[in-house]
């Protein structure tokens, strides 16, 4: 027997939406009365609920609201649950949808609860971080932690529509700002020189300004387009497990885990990069120069090179952790130039360069706080 | 953004595993090796799980068993987090296995576990009851139920293998058999004469043998390729509403609820089939003459035709029920010869002869009663 799915989405800018209420254009053929359970947290509620809400019940719709509390710690099935409590409550159909307006946590949840629902009703995300608007927004993933293991519950499930309103970042804290360029520096250095160039030029004026002006919107699209040409090669990880998005996610868990839950994100995925920047040198597949390069716009964006947390322990179980979620091999993602990375498979050649390796991640910090002191 | 995602899974005659472990030749390739979790129920562990367990471990699997009680009542969320715990557990890795050995209940349980571990694990199902064997256990779907929602939460995840060994019917009760007797008489019924004419022959001796002989044997077979051929053309059920497969499942429901837990699926079916049928006559799209017939292959499969909570009220409910799920429109299921069937998409038409349709149904019953007290 044999059964094939597919299926397609847009993302769309949609300006206007949050702040005003504004309707765009596709609203209607999407969503128009439809019954549409928006699901969101306190804060975002708030600030932004009554202009979504007023937009969707404009163009017909039979608007419900559930506010849940979305930190990190909430990414549960306790909270998907809730959501598919209050779509039974609420009769949704199979032709209804489920609105996830929120950060990365609120569209996990919205994501698998979703996909649960009648075995999948449709679903549109409104991400309001910049990791949701680049990142996790955009794909069509959607996890939760289950007995202490970090998204271990999941599915893969693509939205009908993403819209994206950067007004929705003007509020955020520096930190979550960081978080998001911290993944746009990882699709650039994987797949896009030019928006590389982009943070070169203009990173800390973005951070500073929260990207609202027509370059934070250029470099947000051009995150949005790298990311999704990247995943389209291998949306359901069934092609492979070599994913160049991967990069900056290896030794980044263990290092969440090690400095406990006071660190964002982006800081270990960061310092990830750093590291496998330092064995791309190593391995003699990229040149001193770029690591240069790599390591000054990630201090331009405000986000750490170096972490005391990085032990050659920590990255040996790193290592093992990433061989079992890669079917076994490594695959670890090196840069090998700005705007290109490579595979390395092997957990051998990684292990031999890693001392090494960690001593010039190490290096290049220790050189700058001389030049800081000198 | 455009993902497509396929799979393919075979159906396998395992005569000899559950008997005596026997390895069947294609558990090294899909099993040998990896960490297996075996979900099951009492009984079923009872009779047969040394059985498989010792021709899983043949292959060099590592396995685990989980029992559970796999009651419809026990078809929940809180069994699928017991097979993710177990799971967790384990530390299960994406390239391995959960088998569902058991019924339809321990399927579905398994079917959605393994959709959500890992963002999906492959799972193997060895189906013992004989709805598992020709329906439940070869389609891709999986659901619980919730919040009252008979199946409201559930995953669309084909099984990377079924296999099938008649020999777990030899110690299935009576109605467990007529159960499954009614699904192969809805697949006939719309897709194969020639299957219809296996039940006309020999239902009595199929139910009374409890399918064990070449005979019961072939008509599994047949069924399930029947049933695959139908699945194929639409496994997500994103292609139509119109699905053929549902000939038996729009009255049902309704009915099963009305009747309380003490009824049947396999009932509810052929009470549902017969009123189809007479539906069907009085449509003009079936003749009174295959009305017949269906009626008695019904009565010879040891089910009934006819059923007093069967009212005019309670079609009308399950009319609304089904054009809720079925996206708007009805259609309905009605058989239009032997082996073939016809889709009334129009509610209003059905309505039209329902009252017609209740007194000719019900009427079979009478006439059979006076020929049998006459």
């Amino acid at each position: 027997m044999r059964c094939k799915r597919g299926s397609e989405f847009s993302v769309f800018r949609t300006p206007g939406l949050l702040a005003a209420g504004e309707v765009p254009t596709w609203f209607n053929s999407m969503l128009g009365g439809r019954t549409t359970l928006v699901v969101t947290t306190p804060t975002v509620h708030r600030l932004y609920g009554t202009q979504l809400v007023s937009a969707l019940q404009h163009v017909g719709a039979r608007v419900d609201v559930l506010v849940l509390e979305c930190r990190e710690t909430e990414k549960t099935l306790e909270q998907v649950e809730r959501v598919c409590s209050r779509a039974c409550d609420l009769g949704l159909r199979r032709d209804d949808i489920v609105v996830a307006l929120g950060g990365g946590v609120c569209s996990d949840i919205v994501t698998v609860a979703a996909s649960l629902i009648r075995r999948s009703v449709s679903h549109v995300r409104v991400p309001t971080t910049l990791v949701g608007q680049v990142d996790a927004g955009v794909g069509i993933k959607g996890a939760v932690n289950f007995g202490h293991k970090k998204s271990f519950l999941g599915v893969f499930h693509p939205p009908t529509a993403v819209a994206i309103d950067s007004v929705a970042l003007a509020t955020l804290p520096a930190p979550a700002i960081r978080d998001g360029i911290a993944e746009i520096l990882k699709i650039a250095l994987v797949h896009d020189a030019s928006l590389f160039a982009g943070l070169e030029a203009f990173a800390p004026q973005l951070v500073a300004q929260r990207f609202q002006s027509e370059t934070g919107d250029e470099l947000i699209e051009q995150a949005i387009v790298a990311m999704l040409e990247e995943l389209e090669t291998n949306a359901y990880e069934h092609q492979t497990y070599r994913r160049l998005v991967d990069l900056g996610h290896t030794f980044g868990p263990r290092l969440e885990e090690a400095q406990g839950f006071g660190v964002t994100h982006g800081t270990t995925v960061a310092v990830d990069i750093a590291l496998s920047t330092a064995i791309g040198v190593e391995l003699g597949l990229l040149r001193p120069n770029d690591q240069r390069r790599i390591l000054d716009v990630i201090r331009a964006c405000g986000l750490p090179v170096w972490s005391q947390a990085l032990t050659l322990a920590l990255c040996h179980r790193a290592i093992v952790d990433a061989e079992r979620h890669r079917g076994g091999a490594l695959n670890l993602i090196v840069p090998c130039g700005i705007g290109s990375a490579c595979v390395v498979p092997d957990a051998g050649s990684v292990a031999g360069v890693l001392h090494h390796a960690l001593r010039r991640a190490r290096a290049a910090t220790v050189e700058r706080m001389e030049l800081a002191t000198a």
